[in-house]
């Protein structure tokens, strides 16, 4: 078992001892990962942009990711598989000799 | 290599190759990820749970797992055990006698 | 009729033509703020303080001022009030002598 | 004095008397309201959605309108006007008898 399907694995043991999966609905699942990712944020607010406490941003963002795996597996998303896709889309929207060493997105290179 | 580490290598590949680096300070990562949950968030806007576009929800899910990874290894986190201390940690907070049953957040029950 | 009262009458015209109100429930009033937060944020994305395009900012700021006051008026709630109690509540919660030149949170003053 | 005006005058009275503005660059208030959608965003997690509490969502209301008009304040832009020219914009964007009792985003109309 891969290291993302074990975690998915403790994600579903953990909710399912609590009889939470009537609560976790996609769209619920996607407003968790919004709150979390507004916690996390709010570890840089008024900071520089290394100045955060990192025990906290490691709190946040270990909630970001159980409720973007849960989210995945709801939808039945092999996790792995949709970011190296990702990636090899990204390769071509962003060539490297367009898109080297500039923040520009994409349909402004 | 795991799975995890197998996704952080390419996406600091593709980074580099693009000499990002220098814009992928820890706060602003935390942004990417806000900005990222919030076109999530979008496809489910004014819609029931269940209604959301499954190749859109994917897109925009990778996006968040991309960023959330290179977060975390800005920070040099190990996923994987960030994650299972984060169970450990709610398991704790969320008594299954307690939270069967229950979305009431850990200072209510 | 004041200012922000003529905004939401406004508002409230432009949703009723279109027969809008059945899906701005308040959860996809929030979800529609946080998505228009996520917009505006991105302007900031790899970018200093105050690089981003006023104009977009403009745009994006409308739509959140919109949605929030779309929400208060679901909720019947008076928004000059709301806005002058909080900053009264943050006058006791920020006392001058203890918050002058920190950013930190009033349970870390 | 427009109540918008004088809700301005009032935040800026409060930040300056804690020597606030040093913090407030335009990134970090579109953080700030980022943050507090967020938690907005939590009062309706996991229920229906009309199950939130109005006194949490009151309060996380005004914070949201507190720093959205300071970020306008910080571009000089007039909240009234640009809320109205947003109205304009999206009477052309969404046509009465195409966008009539469909929640579609203006281009799938």
């Amino acid at each position: 078992m891969s290291d993302i399907e074990l975690l998915i694995d403790k994600l579903i043991q953990f909710r399912d001892a609590r009889d939470w999966e009537q609560f976790h609905n996609p769209k619920d699942l996607a407003l968790a990962i919004n709150v979390e990712a507004g916690e996390l944020l709010e570890q840089f607010l008024w900071k520089s942009p290394e100045e955060a406490n990192k025990e906290k941003v490691k709190e946040e963002l270990a909630d970001i990711f159980a409720f973007a795996l849960l989210l995945a597996h709801k939808y039945e998303l092999d996790v792995k598989q949709i970011i190296l896709e990702k990636i090899a889309a990204n390769d071509l929207k962003y060539p490297v000799d367009k898109a080297k060493g500039t923040a520009k997105k994409y349909d402004e290179l």
